[in-house]
């Protein structure tokens, strides 16, 4: 922990077979006025649209419906939020949903008195909210974003063509989320191996980076073990409580900040798939699973100290008699192997990237300076081609 | 995860070389009465008291202070803070030092104005307090015990010879604390590796029960490897601040509700450790290590799944052609090596028990049915044997 840092996570989580009971009392906290937001209607299909209405009601809320978010919220939708927020003077934003949803719910909570176009508040000049924030509270129905206990929300603007995030402070973090595993089930099996990989990534972009010995570390290589260990049973037998419960609870703790805490952190292969989904609108997990082989393969030899440590210690590869190169190197075909075996898309092609898109998404690829190698444009252009 | 659980843990820390700078943004947030709570006046000595009480100077408060706080703080001394608490009219409790004193702070923060007598209240009938709390924040001096950011406090009553502690939730917990690991390097050597192994025993205390795959558990094992590793630097080398932070996050994360969630957890050695504790008065967690061996390889062969895991991945026994029994046995062993390493304690015979104690001992050790085994008062007796 050789860097200074300030902890704060107060949400408030509800977990389990019965977590929706924790809305009622959480409800009770806040003003008669909920608006209550989802996105494409899933949640009426699979009941759980009807399950928080019925709570709803029973706690004499007045409810405004703010549906249809997407996949990737824009600012459009946005401004459309923030005026359908103050017009029914909502006391809480109620979001059911994914990552997106709470993402977009957590972005009108910042904007809807902010007196100023937030996008250019927040997502282009990334000033921090002074005014009046509307509470938002979170009930889960997809895994691997972490958006339930952070405060991160990322939204699009096509007419810019750019999707920013923008990681606020913990006063913006959802006051309450409820987990209910078993909320998640009805999730198309591309999604939700989609998600497995959203979060092995969320925390691999934290473990790639850093010369020093912390605790973060170890705490990550922990959560690694138990989503590769889960995700083999979940990928067989999606309905397996024990595996689905373990991977969304390792979701939660992958993107709440505390495996980042007294470390440098990289994010690169968040930037190279992000590229790929602006070029493709391909699902967010794959992107990240599609590019990682190659970057992970490129950047190893300058961090070969910590790939070792990876192979070891989250891969249980045996070191004796090898030297670090080719330990570092057995951990990540054992990785591959993983990915393969967890059904994940390891070529962008197979995304929707054609051989002419590449020139645009090397330029699309922001550069870090914070893993093991900074990338080249060269480098980034061998990423894709080799993904291809 | 296959119970049910809430989290909540709103603890705001301020970690670091620089973690007292962050007080003076928390005192901002309470009123004028600061009741300073410290112990045995090692703050003094240290240069801490100075700092802090500079910075309260420094933004306007009044302080009351309330010294001589000793290592297991007692109903007398707690009835005493209550009644400086309301007649200074306390808008904030102050505890600067180590596990007891944070303990204290947080028995007079739901005592002061309770209405009734606190040792029966919360200690005996382990009601939950429904009056008004002082907010309590920490500024941590030793590490071991969690208490910075849990609800845990333990209070003594000498007269009734009993030792009792109540976790109280969330609204309990300190609203804030600061964590310099230098502000740790002036504890005596023996405190500080009778803290690591709190922290350990804290860990395994969490690890050693239930039959589910869970998440938690994983956790735990990066937490038992950072401790193990930096352990091993810090006793050669005491001033490594890279170790001792990271020993003190450890310690935080060990016992702030994360890894406990979800699963069966055990604390028979703690009811083992408190026996030896209320004969001899020795060091808690001296007190611990001494028991731990014994009660460990008693009770290894009903857990053995567990242990043999135990092995494997926290201390890289090779598995390889073995039984289970063998490799869990062999974790076992390394696990005594490292603390021969660290230099803990390892006969209560050390800690001034003799054998005409015997018959106490086991009558003051609380059977708890959570662990692999439910102790027999014969198989009690024969851990204290060992050890003696």
């Amino acid at each position: 922990m050789l860097g200074d840092f300030t902890y704060c996570n107060p949400t408030k989580l509800y977990f389990g077979k019965n977590a929706l009971d924790g809305l009622k009392g959480e409800l009770g906290k806040y003003g008669k006025n909920v608006m209550l937001v989802y996105g494409g209607g899933s949640i009426k299909r699979n009941g759980i649209y009807d399950k928080v209405t019925a709570i709803l009601r029973e706690c004499g809320k007045e409810v405004t419906e703010d549906a249809g978010v997407m996949p990737n919220p824009t600012v459009e939708k946005l401004n459309e939020g923030c005026e359908r927020a103050r017009a029914c003077k909502a006391d809480l934003i109620l979001a059911v949903g994914g990552g997106s949803v709470c993402d977009y719910a957590k972005a009108v909570s910042v904007s809807a008195y902010c007196g100023d176009d937030p996008w250019q508040k927040y997502f282009i000049r990334f000033e921090e909210p002074t005014c009046k924030l509307i509470p938002v509270g979170c009930v889960l129905t997809m895994v691997g974003t972490g958006s339930e206990m952070n405060g991160g929300s990322v939204i699009t603007n096509h007419a810019e063509k750019l999707k920013i995030g923008h990681v606020f402070g913990e006063e913006v973090f959802p006051k309450f989320s409820v987990l209910d595993p078993e909320f998640t089930y009805t999730l198309p099996e591309y999604q939700m191996k989609a998600g497995f990989y959203d979060i092995m990534s969320h925390i691999l972009e934290q473990y790639f980076s850093g010369e020093d010995d912390n605790t973060s570390d170890y705490i990550a290589e922990g959560l690694l073990r138990s989503l590769i260990h889960s995700s083999r049973i979940a990928v067989k037998d999606p309905k397996n409580y024990e595996a689905r419960s373990n991977i969304m609870w390792t979701a939660t703790w992958a993107l709440n900040t505390l495996i980042a805490k007294g470390k440098a952190t990289d994010w690169e292969v968040h930037m190279l798939g992000q590229a790929v989904g602006a070029y493709t609108d391909a699902t967010h997990g794959m992107t990240l699973a599609a590019v990682s082989m190659p970057y992970y393969r490129l950047i190893m030899p300058y961090g070969v100290d910590k790939f070792a440590r990876y192979a070891v210690n989250v891969w249980g590869v045996d070191a004796a008699g090898k030297s670090k190169e080719q330990v570092a190197s057995e951990g990540l075909d054992e990785m591959e192997k993983w990915m393969r075996e967890i059904g994940l898309v390891m070529n962008i092609s197979e995304l929707g990237a054609t051989p002419d898109m590449l020139d645009g998404l090397v330029k699309a690829t922001f550069i870090h300076e914070s893993g093991y190698k900074v990338l080249t444009p060269a480098e980034v252009q061998s990423i894709f081609e080799q993904s291809m």
